[in-house]
Order: structure tokens, then sequence, then C-alpha cells
């Protein structure tokens, strides 16, 4: 980042769009003047809906007479801020949608938080943000509700920026991690590791070339269509930070039950592969963006998994394990070699600031 | 902060409360056994709730057959984290409290996502998740969804919080910033500048001692004591970063309306404007983080002065002015000496990180 002092052209000064107006100063964050200037030229033109275009403390939206709601949050600190697939932008508005929708509810609105570092340049922010837009408009959900903050140089990374997701639920829908039930089957909706290793690719830090991309993408569309053919889905998770072995650990525990996955059914890029054996990683542990874990009854399973593969982020789904009654609150890998081993949850951090 | 290495104690090693366990360490952020650690041991016995406890993707709260909602969300980088009068935990949860209320809707959920950067006390986290689960429970809401991140040591400032807020609203509410009347009344619930002085006497900038202290308070209990007397409410906001100067301004450019307020009417604790006129600063301008403006039908103003007074936070409320069909878009005000100057928005940035 350049360092000497950042620059910013107010609007009356230059009829320059916002994009070449220069870096993000302290006075972005002033909830004076300049912040205006950054809602309306940079915030509100993509994002546009009523509820924001309104400009007040909070954005109202319709209920529809609701009974339940799914709320979820998440921060993102990804670095670097732009990776082969995606963007801290795209990630935000995805991994928030992923969230709710998991639950078995329709994601309809977020809200975004943004903290700036001093000196961020205007036009990089203004791609983060149209990237969101884009992911929001793949999604069906509109961002309601925002917020700007700037930190002195140095106090920051760039951008954080935080998510909060609204879903509207029908009554009666329970999907948990505490509902799996031996017998039921475990669908994986396509290959683990990529969002992961496009990221470390994306810092250097692989040591060799690749094409990996992140898999980051909204699944809201694909539960939808799952929800339509079955209504004995009892656990649905999207296997981000600790990857797939810590949700289906996090899973056996809340639903007091052993999961057992096979080896070979388990869907891995050959180059993600090889990067992980490379750097002695296991694929289950390293984080997803676009993936979904679902445990469902046995009976609805090959039409759940049918529906996967129909949806473009699915094509490569498949069983990869089942629950059992035992070892309780495990999760145990029948090798390909034929032996079996257990998978326990992340110790330490492998990757920090992966998502 | 101790420059070290961060120590983390992992609880298999001592049974020591998390609170005597050391620092945060980057492992807390990876999705696995120490995250794990960190959310049961220290996020969810205070926050405790059904929501929360099922340890899914996203809380599932009731909606009551409820027609629209209030969404809000705020990122809080105050700095210190800690100032006379409250912290950046009670800040998180007051402030999008507020900023739901203001809307005329009753707050309920509340979801707080952490970026914690390496090397912070344990101790210290768990102090300010205290406050906001005290903050919280006064206000009458629950956290139900949660996130944490960690960044490396240089890359954050201790934390920062990001709060979003549901809030559940009776059909037919509206109260926005784009309904301002001409002879409508403008009412104050209090002194402002407290809180922007308190947290600069915390940085030791004032160059002289006070007793100051923030007045950052969760205000829908008094909101919803005023909904009781009047109907005719068109405007409520907490004016937070840049002030009230800041707050009037846009609701003059939402409304379409002019705005006169009386200097001698606006009620200033004495030490904060002995502080302003050392530093230059006009309290106007000064962030508060429990006040509340609300412009409301001449008729009713009375009645609703009273209930904000008969509030424990409203005891200095005063009416400080009045809107009127010109200048558009303008405040103006009447000073102690008779003549008239208009109060621009904030230009530039007075006090960085002040929320």
């Amino acid at each position: 980042m350049n360092k000497s002092e950042p620059v910013y052209i107010e609007s009356a000064m230059c009829p320059l769009p916002i994009r070449d107006r220069g870096h993000i100063i302290l006075g972005h964050g002033s909830g004076g003047k300049l912040s205006g200037d950054l809602i309306a030229n940079l915030f509100l033109p993509p994002f546009d809906n009523p509820a924001l275009r309104a400009g007040d403390d909070a954005g109202v939206v319709e209920a529809n007479y609701c009974t339940q709601l799914a709320v979820s949050t998440d921060s993102h600190v990804v670095w670097p801020l732009f990776f082969p697939g995606g963007d801290i932008g795209r990630l935000a508005v995805c991994g928030t949608v992923n969230d709710v929708a998991v639950m078995g509810a329709t994601p309809q609105f977020l809200t975004a938080g943004f903290i700036l570092e001093e000196g961020l340049e205007i036009g990089l922010l203004e791609k983060i943000v149209e990237s969101m837009q884009a992911a929001a408009a793949e999604a069906g959900v509109q961002i309601v509700a925002g917020d700007t903050k700037v930190v002195e140089r140095g106090k920051a990374d760039g951008l954080y920026i935080n998510t909060a997701g609204v879903g509207l639920m029908l009554p009666g829908t329970r999907i948990s991690g505490s509902l799996a039930q031996p017998g039921d089957v475990v669908v994986l909706s396509g290959t683990i590791g990529d969002h992961g290793i496009a990221v470390l690719g994306a810092r250097g830090e692989l040591g060799f070339e690749t094409d990996i991309q992140s898999d980051v993408a909204p699944l809201n569309h694909m539960i939808a269509a799952m929800l339509d053919v079955s209504d004995r889905i009892h656990v649905m998770r999207d296997p981000t930070r600790g990857g797939v072995a810590s949700a289906l650990n996090e899973i056996a525990r809340q639903s007091q039950v052993g999961i057992v996955l096979h080896e070979q059914k388990i869907p891995v890029k050959t180059a993600v592969r090889a990067a992980c054996e490379m750097l002695g990683f296991d694929p289950l542990y390293i984080a997803n963006e676009g993936k979904l874990l679902v445990i469902v009854h046995p009976e609805d399973a090959e039409a759940v998994l049918d529906v996967i593969r129909q949806d473009r982020y699915g094509a490569e789904a498949a069983i990869i394990g089942e629950v059992k009654a035992e070892p309780n609150g495990r999760v145990l890998m029948k090798t390909a070699i034929g032996s079996t081993r257990i998978v326990d949850l992340l110790m330490g951090e492998m990757l920090p600031r992966i998502c």
C-alpha cells in the first residue's frame, strides 16, 4: 500500500467518479459529509433497494406473517482480498447466505459492516462492493443495512467485512446439527479443499503454480431444490473453517451419533490432493466456501443426490458415508487400504485468515 | 500488549477457568478444537439462550406472525476498549439496540461478530463479553448468533465487534428520517457530547482531569414508553458519530424541511462545554451513545417530553427546536446572542475511533 498520506478528492472539487478519487481517509468514518459521500456514491448505487435508500438507522423489510427466523453472522478477514475464483466481497455474501440456508430458511436480507483501513484504494473497495452485489443478486438477497468504520493505517489489513443474514422459515421446519439419526446417509456436494488451496496459492505459499479456484458460491438455490424433493433432510452444514472433518465432528457431538466416512468416495481434485501432500495437509480439514454436507434419511438420499448434481455447484456430489449409533460423538474413516482411522477435531491453526 | 509469543493453556492440560488461560492465539480462529473451547467456555455461558445453545450455523428464533422487521448493523472500533461509563461491549449492544428501536421496532435479536487480535488477553475479552450480556439483559434482547475470527498481531487493535440487530414491528408503524413535518417539535433526551469527551479523556487527549462519563445506554424502553403516549412521533434518531448536528442535517435533507435550533435550550454539561472550548470543538458534532432526537407533532410534544424525563436516561430532556418548511434541507441555530447561524454537516474527521 502507498505509504504516503492518503489522498481523497471531494466531489465539490472535481466531478470524478468516486472510484477515481483516491483513498479512504479517516474522515470517511466520521459520520459527516465524507461518510455521506461514500454511502451515496459507492455503496448505495450497487446495493440499491428501498430499505437502504430510505437512509434511516435501520432497514425496514417485509416479513410476511413469518413465524420463525434464522439469523446468522460472519466476519471476513481473508487475505489476500482477491484470490482465484473470488474475493472477500463474494465470500462475505455467500458465507452468510449459506449459514442461513442450511437451517432450511430462505435467506432474504443481509447487513454489511465494513472496517476500512486508512489508505485503502477506493477503486479496490468499489470492486469488492460490486462483487458483493453480484453475489447478492445471484442468491436473490438484498443488503438492507450497512455501516462503515475507518481505522488508522496499521490497525486493520485493507478491510474486514461483517455480514449478518436473516432468513424466513416455514412453520415446522426443523433442520439442525442435533438431528442426525443412525442409518442416515452423508452426502457431500462436491470436491473439498478448493478454497483453502486457492487462497494459499494467491499468497504464494504453495511453492508451485496451480489453477485451483475457490469454490465460493451461494448454495441457497441448491438447498431449495433439495427441500422440494425431501422433507427428511435432518442436517445441513457448509464446511468452512476446519473443513469437512470439523463440521462432521460437531454434528456427531450435537446428535450424539457416530459418523463413518469412506475415503475413496470423498471427491478431491487431483491438484488439491497434490498440494495437500506436498504441504502435509489433510483435505478434510481445509476450508470450503461453496460446499454442502447433507445428512438425510436413506430412502431420500438418491433423490437428494440427483437434485444436487443438477445444480451448477453440485456436479461432483457424492454419498460419502453414513450415520451410526456408535462410536458416540466420533467420526471414523474407512481408508483406501481397508483400515479405519479416527477423524478428530482440528487442533491448532492450520490456515489463518482463510475466510 | 505483551510482545512475547501469546500463550494459551488448553483445558486438557489444566482446569483453569478460561479467563486465566492466557491469550488469544491464531488457533482460536481455526474452526477446530480451540474455537470450540472459546465458544463453550467464554461466549456461551454469559450469552446462553436456546438459539445459541443449539450450536448450528444460524440461530432460529420466533417471529410471531410478524409483518415487518427492522434490521440494522454497526461495527465498533472504539479506542480505548474501556472508558469512563462503558466499554466496547456495552457500546456494541446499545448502539444496535438503539438503531433498531428508533424505527419504532422492538429490538429482540442480536448477532455478535468478533475480530480478535492475536495476543489479546482472554480475561479482558471475558470482561467485555460480560458487559455485553449485562447490556443485553438491560435491553431485554438476546444474542442469538455469533462468530469469532482471529487476525495476526498488528492486524487489528485488540478487538473489533460487529453487532447486527433484528426488531419486530407492528403493522402500520412508520417512523423515518423522511417524515418530519413543518410545525413539528424537536426534542433531545439529554446532555450532548458526553461520550466523545469521555473517550478523549480515556485517551489522555483532554489535557486535564474530568469525571465525564460516556452516556452509552439502551434507549428502547424509553422509546416504548414514548410510543405508548403518542402515535404522532415522526422521526427518531440516536445522534452518534457526527453528533446532533449531523443527525439533524440528514433528517432535514431526507424530509426536505428546515430545522431551527435554540442554542440556549440545548443541554450541555459544564465540563463538556469547557472541554470543547479548550479543544476548539462544537458539542453539536461530538458523538453521543445514549441520547435520542425525537421529531414529533407539536400537540404531543409535552407528553413525549414528560415520558422521556421519567426514564433513567432522560432526566435532562428538553425541547430544542422546531421544524420549518424553509430553508429546505438546512439546519439553523438561533444563538445565545440573538444571531442565526448555519449548522452544517461535519466536514473532515474530528474524533476517529469514537464508537
